[in-house]
Protein backbone atom coordinates (compact mmCIF):
# COMPACT_ATOMS: atom_id res chain seq x y z
CA UNK A 1 0.00 0.00 0.00
CA UNK A 2 1.46 3.47 -1.36
CA UNK A 3 1.46 5.83 1.67
CA UNK A 4 0.10 9.14 0.09
CA UNK A 5 -0.56 10.46 4.08
CA UNK A 6 2.78 9.84 4.94
CA UNK A 7 4.38 11.29 1.56
CA UNK A 8 1.91 14.45 2.31
CA UNK A 9 3.18 15.06 5.87
CA UNK A 10 7.21 14.39 4.73
CA UNK A 11 6.73 16.98 2.04
CA UNK A 12 5.43 19.45 4.22
CA UNK A 13 7.90 19.18 6.78
CA UNK A 14 10.66 19.42 4.01
CA UNK A 15 9.28 22.34 2.39
CA UNK A 16 9.17 23.92 6.56
CA UNK A 17 12.73 23.20 6.53
CA UNK A 18 13.64 25.05 3.21
CA UNK A 19 11.40 28.12 3.56
CA UNK A 20 13.73 31.01 4.76
CA UNK A 21 13.07 31.80 9.11
CA UNK A 22 10.21 34.55 9.68
CA UNK A 23 12.20 35.91 12.14
CA UNK A 24 15.16 37.39 10.16
CA UNK A 25 15.47 39.84 7.54
CA UNK A 26 13.61 40.55 5.32
CA UNK A 27 10.99 39.58 7.61
CA UNK A 28 8.41 40.39 5.20
CA UNK A 29 9.55 38.83 2.31
CA UNK A 30 10.32 35.69 4.33
CA UNK A 31 6.90 35.93 5.71
CA UNK A 32 5.03 36.28 2.32
CA UNK A 33 7.09 33.25 1.01
CA UNK A 34 6.26 31.21 3.87
CA UNK A 35 2.60 31.91 3.20
CA UNK A 36 2.46 31.42 -0.27
CA UNK A 37 3.74 27.36 0.42
CA UNK A 38 2.16 26.58 3.91
CA UNK A 39 -1.13 27.63 4.07
CA UNK A 40 -2.48 24.36 2.33
CA UNK A 41 -1.91 22.89 -1.06
CA UNK A 42 -2.89 19.10 -1.77
CA UNK A 43 0.97 18.36 -2.49
CA UNK A 44 0.29 16.64 -5.58
CA UNK A 45 3.91 17.09 -7.31
CA UNK A 46 5.63 16.24 -4.30
CA UNK A 47 3.45 12.96 -3.69
CA UNK A 48 4.02 12.51 -7.41
CA UNK A 49 8.10 12.77 -6.52
CA UNK A 50 7.85 10.33 -3.94
CA UNK A 51 5.53 7.67 -5.36
CA UNK A 52 7.93 8.00 -8.89
CA UNK A 53 10.90 7.52 -7.02
CA UNK A 54 8.85 4.43 -5.33
CA UNK A 55 9.01 2.55 -8.49
CA UNK A 56 12.73 1.99 -8.39
CA UNK A 57 13.20 1.93 -4.65
CA UNK A 58 14.78 5.44 -4.19
CA UNK A 59 15.10 6.39 -0.14
CA UNK A 60 12.86 9.01 0.70
CA UNK A 61 15.62 11.54 1.89
CA UNK A 62 16.77 11.68 -1.61
CA UNK A 63 13.56 12.52 -3.16
CA UNK A 64 12.91 15.24 -0.91
CA UNK A 65 14.72 18.07 -2.74
CA UNK A 66 12.68 17.47 -5.77
CA UNK A 67 9.92 17.30 -4.16
CA UNK A 68 10.47 20.20 -2.29
CA UNK A 69 11.61 22.01 -5.75
CA UNK A 70 8.82 21.33 -7.34
CA UNK A 71 6.42 22.52 -5.04
CA UNK A 72 7.91 25.44 -4.66
CA UNK A 73 7.82 26.43 -8.40
CA UNK A 74 4.19 25.41 -8.25
CA UNK A 75 3.58 27.91 -5.37
CA UNK A 76 5.59 30.55 -6.94
CA UNK A 77 3.38 29.93 -9.98
CA UNK A 78 0.32 30.75 -8.06
CA UNK A 79 1.67 33.64 -6.52
CA UNK A 80 2.29 35.58 -9.44
CA UNK A 81 -1.06 33.93 -11.44
CA UNK A 82 -3.17 35.76 -9.03
CA UNK A 83 -1.60 39.27 -9.16
CA UNK A 84 -3.94 41.64 -10.14
CA UNK A 85 -2.28 42.10 -13.77
CA UNK A 86 -2.70 38.51 -14.43
CA UNK A 87 -6.23 36.42 -13.05
CA UNK A 88 -6.64 39.00 -10.25
CA UNK A 89 -7.59 36.35 -7.72
CA UNK A 90 -8.42 37.29 -3.87
CA UNK A 91 -8.81 33.66 -2.75
CA UNK A 92 -6.53 30.66 -2.80
CA UNK A 93 -7.38 27.78 -0.40
CA UNK A 94 -9.35 29.62 1.45
CA UNK A 95 -6.76 32.37 2.39
CA UNK A 96 -6.25 35.20 0.71
CA UNK A 97 -3.63 35.22 -1.71
CA UNK A 98 0.26 36.80 -1.13
CA UNK A 99 -0.63 40.27 -2.56
CA UNK A 100 -4.05 40.51 -0.84
CA UNK A 101 -2.22 39.49 2.58
CA UNK A 102 1.00 41.54 1.60
CA UNK A 103 1.02 44.09 -0.91
CA UNK A 104 2.05 43.34 -5.03
CA UNK A 105 5.51 44.00 -4.66
CA UNK A 106 5.96 41.86 -2.43
CA UNK A 107 3.99 38.76 -3.77
CA UNK A 108 6.07 39.73 -6.97
CA UNK A 109 9.48 39.41 -5.04
CA UNK A 110 8.54 36.40 -3.36
CA UNK A 111 7.39 34.38 -5.88
CA UNK A 112 10.47 35.56 -7.68
CA UNK A 113 12.71 34.03 -4.20
CA UNK A 114 10.72 30.87 -4.26
CA UNK A 115 11.37 30.00 -7.35
CA UNK A 116 15.44 30.67 -7.14
CA UNK A 117 15.29 29.00 -3.40
CA UNK A 118 13.52 25.82 -6.15
CA UNK A 119 16.61 25.40 -7.80
CA UNK A 120 18.81 26.09 -4.85
CA UNK A 121 17.20 23.20 -3.00
CA UNK A 122 17.75 21.50 -5.82
CA UNK A 123 21.45 21.61 -6.30
CA UNK A 124 21.75 20.58 -2.56
CA UNK A 125 19.81 16.97 -3.52
CA UNK A 126 21.46 14.15 -1.83
CA UNK A 127 22.03 12.54 -5.59
CA UNK A 128 25.61 11.99 -7.73
CA UNK A 129 26.33 15.26 -9.04
CA UNK A 130 25.30 13.83 -12.58
CA UNK A 131 21.40 12.91 -11.60
CA UNK A 132 21.61 16.60 -9.36
CA UNK A 133 22.67 18.35 -12.58
CA UNK A 134 19.81 16.24 -15.09
CA UNK A 135 16.90 16.95 -11.90
CA UNK A 136 17.92 20.92 -12.49
CA UNK A 137 17.83 20.62 -16.16
CA UNK A 138 13.86 19.08 -15.81
CA UNK A 139 13.17 21.65 -13.43
CA UNK A 140 14.24 24.38 -15.47
CA UNK A 141 12.84 23.38 -18.60
CA UNK A 142 9.36 22.43 -17.10
CA UNK A 143 9.22 25.83 -15.62
CA UNK A 144 10.12 28.57 -18.52
CA UNK A 145 9.15 29.55 -21.51
CA UNK A 146 8.69 25.91 -23.28
CA UNK A 147 6.42 24.79 -20.40
CA UNK A 148 4.61 26.17 -16.93
CA UNK A 149 5.37 29.93 -17.87
CA UNK A 150 4.68 28.96 -22.02
CA UNK A 151 1.53 27.72 -20.98
CA UNK A 152 0.32 30.70 -18.86
CA UNK A 153 1.28 32.83 -21.93
CA UNK A 154 -0.82 30.77 -23.85
CA UNK A 155 -3.74 30.98 -21.38
CA UNK A 156 -3.31 34.94 -21.46
CA UNK A 157 -3.96 34.68 -25.27
CA UNK A 158 -6.81 32.92 -24.68
CA UNK A 159 -9.04 34.63 -21.95
CA UNK A 160 -11.71 36.99 -23.20
CA UNK A 161 -11.90 35.01 -26.62
CA UNK A 162 -11.99 31.85 -24.66
CA UNK A 163 -14.73 29.46 -27.21
CA UNK A 164 -12.56 30.06 -30.23
CA UNK A 165 -9.87 27.82 -29.04
CA UNK A 166 -10.09 24.17 -30.52
CA UNK A 167 -9.70 20.87 -28.52
CA UNK A 168 -6.28 20.42 -29.26
CA UNK A 169 -5.32 24.12 -28.62
CA UNK A 170 -6.66 24.03 -25.24
CA UNK A 171 -4.88 20.31 -24.56
CA UNK A 172 -1.40 22.19 -25.76
CA UNK A 173 -1.96 24.97 -23.49
CA UNK A 174 -2.68 22.27 -20.34
CA UNK A 175 0.13 20.33 -21.03
CA UNK A 176 2.43 23.55 -21.08
CA UNK A 177 0.93 25.11 -18.40
CA UNK A 178 -0.01 22.38 -15.75
CA UNK A 179 1.25 19.43 -17.16
CA UNK A 180 4.94 20.17 -17.45
CA UNK A 181 5.33 20.52 -14.15
CA UNK A 182 3.56 17.05 -13.61
CA UNK A 183 5.79 15.58 -15.77
CA UNK A 184 8.63 16.71 -14.12
CA UNK A 185 7.94 16.01 -10.96
CA UNK A 186 7.17 12.25 -12.07
CA UNK A 187 10.37 12.26 -13.88
CA UNK A 188 12.66 13.58 -11.36
CA UNK A 189 11.44 11.15 -8.83
CA UNK A 190 12.33 8.02 -11.33
CA UNK A 191 15.70 9.98 -12.83
CA UNK A 192 17.30 9.46 -9.32
CA UNK A 193 16.09 5.96 -9.45
CA UNK A 194 18.27 5.83 -12.50
CA UNK A 195 15.16 5.03 -14.79
CA UNK A 196 15.73 3.51 -18.09
CA UNK A 197 14.39 5.72 -21.33
CA UNK A 198 12.01 3.38 -21.74
CA UNK A 199 10.72 3.67 -18.21
CA UNK A 200 10.82 7.64 -18.65
CA UNK A 201 8.95 7.25 -21.76
CA UNK A 202 5.93 5.17 -20.56
CA UNK A 203 6.44 7.36 -17.44
CA UNK A 204 5.58 10.70 -19.37
CA UNK A 205 2.22 8.86 -20.92
CA UNK A 206 1.40 8.54 -17.30
CA UNK A 207 2.25 11.70 -16.43
CA UNK A 208 0.63 13.24 -19.43
CA UNK A 209 -2.73 11.69 -18.72
CA UNK A 210 -2.88 12.52 -15.30
CA UNK A 211 -2.26 16.43 -15.92
CA UNK A 212 -4.72 16.45 -18.45
CA UNK A 213 -7.27 14.79 -16.49
CA UNK A 214 -6.57 16.64 -13.24
CA UNK A 215 -7.11 20.16 -15.66
CA UNK A 216 -10.84 18.49 -16.85
CA UNK A 217 -11.67 17.63 -13.55
CA UNK A 218 -10.29 21.42 -12.58
CA UNK A 219 -12.91 22.65 -14.93
CA UNK A 220 -15.76 20.72 -14.76
CA UNK A 221 -15.08 21.60 -10.10
CA UNK A 222 -15.73 25.18 -11.65
CA UNK A 223 -19.07 25.15 -13.03
CA UNK A 224 -20.00 22.37 -10.07
CA UNK A 225 -18.28 22.89 -7.14
CA UNK A 226 -18.68 25.50 -4.30
CA UNK A 227 -16.07 27.78 -3.52
CA UNK A 228 -16.28 26.94 0.41
CA UNK A 229 -15.04 23.47 -0.59
CA UNK A 230 -13.07 24.64 -3.51
CA UNK A 231 -11.24 27.25 -1.31
CA UNK A 232 -11.17 29.27 -4.49
CA UNK A 233 -13.73 31.49 -6.64
CA UNK A 234 -16.08 29.07 -8.37
CA UNK A 235 -17.29 29.74 -11.21
CA UNK A 236 -14.32 32.30 -12.93
CA UNK A 237 -13.73 30.79 -15.89
CA UNK A 238 -17.22 30.82 -17.24
CA UNK A 239 -16.95 34.79 -15.85
CA UNK A 240 -13.99 35.37 -17.26
CA UNK A 241 -14.54 33.94 -20.62
CA UNK A 242 -11.68 31.15 -20.40
CA UNK A 243 -11.58 28.00 -22.27
CA UNK A 244 -12.39 24.93 -20.72
CA UNK A 245 -13.26 21.32 -21.59
CA UNK A 246 -16.44 21.63 -20.65
CA UNK A 247 -17.10 25.09 -22.47
CA UNK A 248 -15.61 23.39 -25.60
CA UNK A 249 -16.74 19.90 -25.98
CA UNK A 250 -19.64 19.64 -23.11
CA UNK A 251 -19.54 18.15 -19.44
CA UNK A 252 -20.53 14.52 -20.99
CA UNK A 253 -17.94 15.13 -22.97
CA UNK A 254 -15.05 15.96 -20.85
CA UNK A 255 -16.30 13.00 -18.12
CA UNK A 256 -16.38 10.76 -20.93
CA UNK A 257 -12.58 11.88 -21.77
CA UNK A 258 -11.80 11.50 -17.90
CA UNK A 259 -12.67 7.68 -18.18
CA UNK A 260 -10.01 7.61 -21.20
CA UNK A 261 -7.44 8.96 -19.11
CA UNK A 262 -8.00 6.60 -16.26
CA UNK A 263 -7.40 3.80 -18.72
CA UNK A 264 -4.68 5.63 -20.36
CA UNK A 265 -2.90 5.95 -16.57
CA UNK A 266 -3.34 2.19 -16.21
CA UNK A 267 -1.78 1.37 -18.99
CA UNK A 268 1.16 2.79 -18.68
CA UNK A 269 1.61 2.00 -15.33
CA UNK A 270 0.54 -2.17 -15.45
CA UNK A 271 4.62 -2.80 -16.51
CA UNK A 272 5.54 -2.13 -13.15
CA UNK A 273 3.18 -3.87 -11.12
CA UNK A 274 2.56 -2.88 -7.69
CA UNK A 275 5.36 -0.65 -7.18
CA UNK A 276 2.77 1.71 -9.12
CA UNK A 277 0.22 1.91 -6.26
CA UNK A 278 1.21 5.57 -5.28
CA UNK A 279 1.27 6.69 -8.73
CA UNK A 280 -2.08 4.50 -9.41
CA UNK A 281 -3.84 6.00 -6.45
CA UNK A 282 -2.48 9.95 -7.28
CA UNK A 283 -4.03 9.08 -10.66
CA UNK A 284 -7.57 8.33 -9.18
CA UNK A 285 -7.06 11.19 -6.82
CA UNK A 286 -7.46 13.72 -9.86
CA UNK A 287 -10.16 12.45 -11.48
CA UNK A 288 -11.80 12.04 -8.86
CA UNK A 289 -11.04 14.75 -5.93
CA UNK A 290 -14.16 17.68 -5.38
CA UNK A 291 -11.69 20.92 -4.87
CA UNK B 1 45.22 43.81 -22.86
CA UNK B 2 42.05 42.63 -21.26
CA UNK B 3 39.88 42.57 -24.58
CA UNK B 4 36.42 44.08 -23.02
CA UNK B 5 34.85 44.82 -26.35
CA UNK B 6 35.28 41.56 -27.44
CA UNK B 7 33.95 40.05 -24.24
CA UNK B 8 30.85 41.93 -24.61
CA UNK B 9 30.19 41.29 -27.91
CA UNK B 10 31.22 36.73 -26.96
CA UNK B 11 27.81 37.73 -24.54
CA UNK B 12 26.09 39.23 -26.71
CA UNK B 13 26.13 36.32 -29.15
CA UNK B 14 25.54 33.94 -26.46
CA UNK B 15 22.38 35.71 -25.37
CA UNK B 16 21.32 35.65 -28.84
CA UNK B 17 21.53 31.97 -28.91
CA UNK B 18 20.21 31.40 -25.48
CA UNK B 19 17.04 33.39 -26.14
CA UNK B 20 13.59 31.62 -27.18
CA UNK B 21 12.73 32.21 -31.14
CA UNK B 22 10.51 35.37 -31.83
CA UNK B 23 8.90 33.46 -34.39
CA UNK B 24 7.65 30.40 -32.47
CA UNK B 25 4.92 29.93 -30.40
CA UNK B 26 4.03 31.33 -27.44
CA UNK B 27 5.30 34.77 -29.58
CA UNK B 28 4.66 37.37 -27.44
CA UNK B 29 6.23 35.81 -24.11
CA UNK B 30 9.58 35.26 -26.52
CA UNK B 31 9.18 38.98 -28.06
CA UNK B 32 8.73 40.22 -24.76
CA UNK B 33 11.91 37.92 -23.23
CA UNK B 34 14.16 39.10 -26.24
CA UNK B 35 13.00 42.75 -25.54
CA UNK B 36 14.41 42.56 -21.96
CA UNK B 37 17.89 41.01 -22.82
CA UNK B 38 18.85 42.18 -25.88
CA UNK B 39 17.88 46.06 -26.55
CA UNK B 40 21.16 47.24 -24.89
CA UNK B 41 22.78 46.75 -21.09
CA UNK B 42 26.43 47.46 -20.42
CA UNK B 43 26.92 43.17 -20.03
CA UNK B 44 29.28 43.96 -16.79
CA UNK B 45 28.10 40.99 -14.95
CA UNK B 46 29.20 38.77 -18.61
CA UNK B 47 32.21 40.22 -18.65
CA UNK B 48 33.00 40.08 -14.88
CA UNK B 49 31.96 36.12 -15.49
CA UNK B 50 34.82 36.10 -18.22
CA UNK B 51 37.39 38.38 -16.72
CA UNK B 52 37.35 36.20 -13.81
CA UNK B 53 38.02 32.95 -15.99
CA UNK B 54 41.11 34.83 -17.28
CA UNK B 55 42.46 34.67 -13.98
CA UNK B 56 42.90 31.11 -14.12
CA UNK B 57 43.01 30.34 -18.27
CA UNK B 58 39.70 29.02 -18.59
CA UNK B 59 38.16 29.06 -22.07
CA UNK B 60 35.63 31.54 -23.33
CA UNK B 61 33.22 28.78 -24.23
CA UNK B 62 33.36 27.11 -21.11
CA UNK B 63 32.26 30.77 -19.74
CA UNK B 64 29.48 31.61 -22.07
CA UNK B 65 26.95 29.69 -19.79
CA UNK B 66 27.58 31.55 -16.90
CA UNK B 67 28.02 34.83 -18.50
CA UNK B 68 24.46 34.64 -20.05
CA UNK B 69 22.77 33.15 -17.08
CA UNK B 70 23.90 35.90 -14.54
CA UNK B 71 22.76 38.51 -17.30
CA UNK B 72 19.32 36.42 -17.72
CA UNK B 73 18.87 37.01 -14.08
CA UNK B 74 20.04 40.69 -13.78
CA UNK B 75 17.40 41.67 -16.98
CA UNK B 76 14.53 39.14 -15.13
CA UNK B 77 14.82 41.45 -11.97
CA UNK B 78 14.96 44.94 -14.12
CA UNK B 79 11.27 43.66 -16.17
CA UNK B 80 10.44 42.98 -12.57
CA UNK B 81 11.74 46.14 -11.11
CA UNK B 82 10.31 48.44 -13.45
CA UNK B 83 6.82 46.94 -12.78
CA UNK B 84 4.16 49.61 -11.55
CA UNK B 85 3.64 47.60 -8.34
CA UNK B 86 7.90 48.31 -7.97
CA UNK B 87 9.57 51.29 -9.28
CA UNK B 88 7.12 51.97 -12.14
CA UNK B 89 9.39 52.88 -14.50
CA UNK B 90 8.63 53.48 -18.12
CA UNK B 91 11.96 54.32 -19.50
CA UNK B 92 14.82 51.81 -19.32
CA UNK B 93 17.98 51.79 -21.32
CA UNK B 94 16.82 54.81 -23.25
CA UNK B 95 13.50 51.98 -24.46
CA UNK B 96 9.93 51.57 -23.18
CA UNK B 97 10.15 48.98 -20.42
CA UNK B 98 8.51 45.60 -20.76
CA UNK B 99 5.59 46.27 -18.79
CA UNK B 100 5.14 48.90 -21.19
CA UNK B 101 5.85 47.60 -24.83
CA UNK B 102 3.83 44.62 -23.93
CA UNK B 103 1.87 44.63 -20.83
CA UNK B 104 2.32 43.83 -17.05
CA UNK B 105 1.34 40.55 -17.46
CA UNK B 106 3.42 39.62 -19.83
CA UNK B 107 5.91 41.13 -18.14
CA UNK B 108 5.79 39.61 -14.65
CA UNK B 109 6.00 36.15 -16.76
CA UNK B 110 9.01 37.23 -19.21
CA UNK B 111 10.93 38.13 -15.97
CA UNK B 112 9.90 34.71 -14.38
CA UNK B 113 11.04 32.76 -17.89
CA UNK B 114 13.88 34.41 -18.39
CA UNK B 115 15.00 33.38 -14.10
CA UNK B 116 14.27 29.45 -15.28
CA UNK B 117 16.00 29.89 -18.50
CA UNK B 118 18.61 31.15 -16.89
CA UNK B 119 18.98 27.90 -14.79
CA UNK B 120 18.43 25.90 -17.91
CA UNK B 121 21.56 27.58 -19.61
CA UNK B 122 23.52 26.97 -16.75
CA UNK B 123 22.95 23.39 -16.59
CA UNK B 124 24.51 22.90 -20.23
CA UNK B 125 27.44 24.08 -18.97
CA UNK B 126 30.41 22.80 -20.47
CA UNK B 127 32.03 22.04 -17.73
CA UNK B 128 32.19 19.07 -15.06
CA UNK B 129 29.27 18.42 -13.72
CA UNK B 130 30.57 19.05 -10.12
CA UNK B 131 31.62 22.58 -11.39
CA UNK B 132 27.89 22.49 -12.48
CA UNK B 133 25.85 21.80 -9.47
CA UNK B 134 28.83 24.55 -8.13
CA UNK B 135 27.71 27.20 -10.31
CA UNK B 136 23.83 26.68 -9.87
CA UNK B 137 24.13 26.75 -6.38
CA UNK B 138 25.73 30.13 -6.56
CA UNK B 139 23.66 31.57 -9.04
CA UNK B 140 20.50 30.13 -6.84
CA UNK B 141 21.57 31.34 -3.54
CA UNK B 142 22.41 34.81 -5.24
CA UNK B 143 19.55 35.53 -6.67
CA UNK B 144 16.92 34.71 -3.79
CA UNK B 145 16.08 35.84 -0.48
CA UNK B 146 19.37 35.91 0.52
CA UNK B 147 20.69 37.54 -2.11
CA UNK B 148 19.02 40.16 -5.08
CA UNK B 149 15.50 39.20 -3.84
CA UNK B 150 16.26 40.04 -0.24
CA UNK B 151 17.89 43.37 -1.32
CA UNK B 152 15.15 44.51 -3.29
CA UNK B 153 12.78 43.88 -0.39
CA UNK B 154 14.60 46.05 1.81
CA UNK B 155 14.64 48.79 -1.03
CA UNK B 156 10.91 48.40 -0.95
CA UNK B 157 10.85 48.79 2.81
CA UNK B 158 13.41 51.78 2.89
CA UNK B 159 11.56 53.60 -0.36
CA UNK B 160 9.56 56.54 1.10
CA UNK B 161 11.23 56.76 4.17
CA UNK B 162 14.82 56.76 2.63
CA UNK B 163 17.03 59.12 4.77
CA UNK B 164 15.74 57.36 7.83
CA UNK B 165 18.58 54.56 7.16
CA UNK B 166 22.38 54.40 8.25
CA UNK B 167 24.77 54.19 6.01
CA UNK B 168 26.03 50.29 6.97
CA UNK B 169 22.29 49.34 6.39
CA UNK B 170 22.43 51.33 3.27
CA UNK B 171 25.59 48.89 2.64
CA UNK B 172 23.56 45.72 3.78
CA UNK B 173 20.76 47.03 1.58
CA UNK B 174 23.11 47.32 -1.04
CA UNK B 175 25.61 44.24 -1.41
CA UNK B 176 22.44 41.85 -1.01
CA UNK B 177 20.42 43.85 -4.36
CA UNK B 178 22.95 44.63 -6.61
CA UNK B 179 26.20 43.33 -4.77
CA UNK B 180 25.34 39.56 -4.81
CA UNK B 181 25.04 39.04 -8.60
CA UNK B 182 27.85 40.82 -8.85
CA UNK B 183 29.70 38.66 -6.25
CA UNK B 184 28.59 35.81 -8.19
CA UNK B 185 29.26 36.62 -11.46
CA UNK B 186 32.63 36.72 -10.16
CA UNK B 187 32.64 33.34 -8.36
CA UNK B 188 31.26 31.59 -11.22
CA UNK B 189 34.15 32.54 -14.06
CA UNK B 190 36.75 31.47 -10.77
CA UNK B 191 35.09 28.46 -9.90
CA UNK B 192 35.15 27.21 -13.77
CA UNK B 193 39.00 27.64 -13.02
CA UNK B 194 39.20 25.85 -9.74
CA UNK B 195 40.01 28.41 -7.67
CA UNK B 196 41.21 28.03 -4.20
CA UNK B 197 39.18 28.98 -1.14
CA UNK B 198 42.10 31.72 -0.39
CA UNK B 199 41.46 32.64 -4.55
CA UNK B 200 37.88 32.79 -3.66
CA UNK B 201 37.88 34.73 -0.83
CA UNK B 202 40.06 37.31 -2.16
CA UNK B 203 37.90 37.66 -5.16
CA UNK B 204 34.47 38.41 -3.17
CA UNK B 205 36.58 41.30 -1.37
CA UNK B 206 37.33 42.94 -5.36
CA UNK B 207 33.24 41.58 -6.07
CA UNK B 208 31.76 43.53 -2.92
CA UNK B 209 33.91 47.00 -3.12
CA UNK B 210 32.94 46.92 -7.31
CA UNK B 211 29.31 46.13 -6.26
CA UNK B 212 29.60 48.99 -3.87
CA UNK B 213 31.24 51.08 -5.93
CA UNK B 214 29.29 50.83 -8.62
CA UNK B 215 25.73 51.68 -6.93
CA UNK B 216 27.35 54.79 -5.37
CA UNK B 217 28.51 55.88 -8.63
CA UNK B 218 24.75 55.01 -9.72
CA UNK B 219 23.51 57.19 -6.91
CA UNK B 220 25.87 60.04 -8.23
CA UNK B 221 24.29 59.55 -11.46
CA UNK B 222 20.84 59.92 -10.58
CA UNK B 223 21.49 63.54 -9.10
CA UNK B 224 24.63 64.36 -11.74
CA UNK B 225 23.30 62.95 -15.00
CA UNK B 226 20.92 63.44 -17.92
CA UNK B 227 18.16 61.30 -18.78
CA UNK B 228 19.33 61.53 -22.16
CA UNK B 229 22.63 59.86 -21.44
CA UNK B 230 21.86 57.88 -18.37
CA UNK B 231 18.81 55.62 -21.09
CA UNK B 232 16.02 56.05 -17.76
CA UNK B 233 14.57 58.68 -15.63
CA UNK B 234 17.09 61.17 -13.87
CA UNK B 235 16.15 62.44 -10.54
CA UNK B 236 13.86 59.59 -9.58
CA UNK B 237 16.10 58.66 -5.91
CA UNK B 238 15.14 61.81 -4.92
CA UNK B 239 11.90 62.35 -5.99
CA UNK B 240 10.68 58.54 -4.17
CA UNK B 241 13.15 59.77 -1.45
CA UNK B 242 15.25 56.60 -1.87
CA UNK B 243 18.47 56.00 0.66
CA UNK B 244 21.49 56.77 -1.53
CA UNK B 245 25.01 57.58 -0.81
CA UNK B 246 24.71 61.29 -1.31
CA UNK B 247 21.51 62.05 0.56
CA UNK B 248 23.15 59.94 3.27
CA UNK B 249 26.86 61.13 3.54
CA UNK B 250 26.57 63.99 0.54
CA UNK B 251 28.38 64.13 -3.20
CA UNK B 252 32.05 64.70 -1.49
CA UNK B 253 32.16 61.62 1.26
CA UNK B 254 30.23 59.61 -1.90
CA UNK B 255 33.33 60.61 -3.96
CA UNK B 256 35.96 59.97 -1.49
CA UNK B 257 34.16 56.72 -0.43
CA UNK B 258 34.45 55.49 -4.55
CA UNK B 259 38.34 56.37 -4.08
CA UNK B 260 38.49 53.97 -1.02
CA UNK B 261 36.54 51.31 -2.53
CA UNK B 262 39.33 51.81 -5.90
CA UNK B 263 41.88 50.94 -3.55
CA UNK B 264 40.11 48.10 -1.81
CA UNK B 265 39.96 46.36 -5.74
CA UNK B 266 43.33 47.16 -6.68
CA UNK B 267 44.46 45.46 -3.18
CA UNK B 268 42.67 42.36 -3.88
CA UNK B 269 43.38 41.90 -7.41
CA UNK B 270 47.38 42.46 -6.81
CA UNK B 271 48.71 38.64 -6.28
CA UNK B 272 47.23 38.00 -9.37
CA UNK B 273 49.57 40.01 -11.67
CA UNK B 274 48.42 41.26 -15.74
CA UNK B 275 46.14 38.21 -15.20
CA UNK B 276 43.45 40.45 -13.56
CA UNK B 277 43.76 43.59 -15.83
CA UNK B 278 40.07 42.50 -17.20
CA UNK B 279 38.79 42.70 -13.56
CA UNK B 280 40.88 46.02 -12.76
CA UNK B 281 39.55 47.51 -16.11
CA UNK B 282 35.60 46.80 -15.18
CA UNK B 283 36.49 48.23 -11.62
CA UNK B 284 37.60 51.61 -13.39
CA UNK B 285 34.48 50.96 -15.41
CA UNK B 286 32.20 50.83 -12.61
CA UNK B 287 33.47 54.00 -11.04
CA UNK B 288 34.03 56.44 -14.18
CA UNK B 289 30.91 55.38 -15.85
CA UNK B 290 29.04 58.17 -16.97
CA UNK B 291 26.37 56.02 -17.44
Amino acid sequence: MADLAGWRERADAALQRALPDPSSPPQRLHAAMRHAVLLGGKRMRPMLVYAAGALFDVRADVLDAPAVAVELIHAYSLVHDDLPAMDDDALRRGQPTVHVAFDEATAILAGDALQSLAFEVLANTGASDSIRVELLRTLAIASGAAGMCGGQALDLAATGNGTSLSVSQLETLHSLKTGALIRASVRMGALCGGASPDDLARLDRYADALGLAFQVRDDLLDIEGDSATLGKTAGKDVAQDKATFPALIGRDASRARLDELRAAMADALAPFGARADGLAELGRMAIERDR
